[in-house]
């Protein structure tokens, strides 16, 4: 087996071995066809055309990704909240795939550094790492088919994020969860915020999350409360995620 | 292989055998789990609750419908409209799985024969047939996952009803198209209109479309250009799937 991983992987152009190590690393399992996963991450800029002429551009990936996260996550919200009306389904599931969500998604897999464009990253709006996170779902789906779309989102989405009593509102701040567990467990915690300026002047604040002296989350946000919520939250699924796996 | 589903079928009540036949002649496939398919057509009215005490209705399973249906169709699109962008590919489904299309389906199903309802059917307003159509949607991917799923909305809905010209607008009569192609094919036609009133005394017109004498199509509408329009869409869809099967 892995001979034969050394052979598909000699014969690849060395650029196209690192994309499909880092492809493979994100998705959990081996992508088939690299194309696939180029057009995810092409900007309609890059002037690319298909064997037939189309312009190639995320954008269509990102329309197949957002149909398949959709009925992915509203067959898991279906099956575990079986009390809930369909309105109450509605609700949950925008709540999950909302933009600032799937935004968050794109950045923590750093989906960006993958983009081809002839416009700068810089100059995308905030949308730009949501659309892609979607479009490498859309990827997939061509790729390897619905069951492996329903795999990497219960990996990505489902397991890390979506915890149906936050979503309800039961969970008010993160950072008083983070609190009241590390009183709980005789744990030591400390927010170190610091002033973080974005590149264009704008200012922002920049917070690390120290658990028994261990950087566990990091974020930056516009004011010192929001940055703190941020990083509790990151906190918080990351411990989450460990619990689940007890 | 037959011994076994007469077996199987002996086993179920005489009622429970009706439905199961019926609902298998409406998917094309044997059915698994017939609770299911009860609950896709339970109205909330009904008071039935599940084992956990939630109440039945049909509208959960509309909600997870609904999405797969989403998704089968945007893939659909994807693949068959490769020169169109997101924008196109988002307004080509919403065509598709507009609530007046839903309603034609559910009716052509005749779907509303399995309601368990205490309310009178009649009461329901015209939506009632989608929506039951996208709840059985939602019946067979529990019942039989994903790739069945697929399998009935292209047999049921992509297949006789998905034409991306008319789609795109460019199909502006189907009366005119079904008399070019009679005269093209040297055929007979005829539209036969009469008055056929709603039980609640309002004026409808009917219409039956004959081919060679023989009927073809029949519609009811508002007005007697309505009701041509409507039976000449249905004879041409009827027409479209003979031809694509040659």
């Amino acid at each position: 087996m892995s001979i034969f991983k050394k052979i598909f992987k000699k014969s690849r152009s060395q650029e196209d071995g690192i994309f499909f190590d880092a492809i493979q690393k994100i998705l959990g399992f081996s992508p088939n066809e690299l194309n696939h996963y180029h057009k995810a991450f092409t900007h309609r800029s890059s002037g690319k055309l298909d064997t037939a002429g189309n312009a190639i551009s995320y954008e269509r990936l990102e329309f197949l990704g957002d149909a398949m996260l959709s009925s992915v996550i509203a067959a898991h919200l279906f099956n575990e909240a079986p009390y809930g009306d369909e309105g109450y389904l509605t609700k949950m599931r925008s709540k999950i795939v909302s933009r600032e969500h799937l935004n968050e998604l794109g950045k923590d897999l750093d989906l960006i550094r993958f983009v081809e464009s002839k416009v700068p990253v810089q100059h995308f709006g905030e949308n730009i790492h949501g659309n892609i996170f979607e479009s490498l779902i859309g990827a997939i789906y061509l790729d390897k088919g619905y069951p492996f779309c329903e795999k990497f989102i219960q990996q990505r989405v489902i397991i890390p994020y979506v915890d149906i009593s936050r979503l309800e509102g039961k969970v008010i701040s993160y950072k008083s969860l983070i609190i009241e567990w590390c009183q709980k467990e005789k744990k030591q915690f400390h927010y170190d915020i610091f002033e973080d300026n974005a590149i264009d002047g704008q200012r922002l604040f920049g917070v690390k999350l120290s658990i028994d002296e261990k950087v566990i989350a990091k974020a930056r946000a516009t004011s010192k409360k929001k940055a703190e919520e941020k990083a509790s939250q990151r906190a918080y699924f990351a411990f989450q995620e460990k619990m689940n796996k007890k």
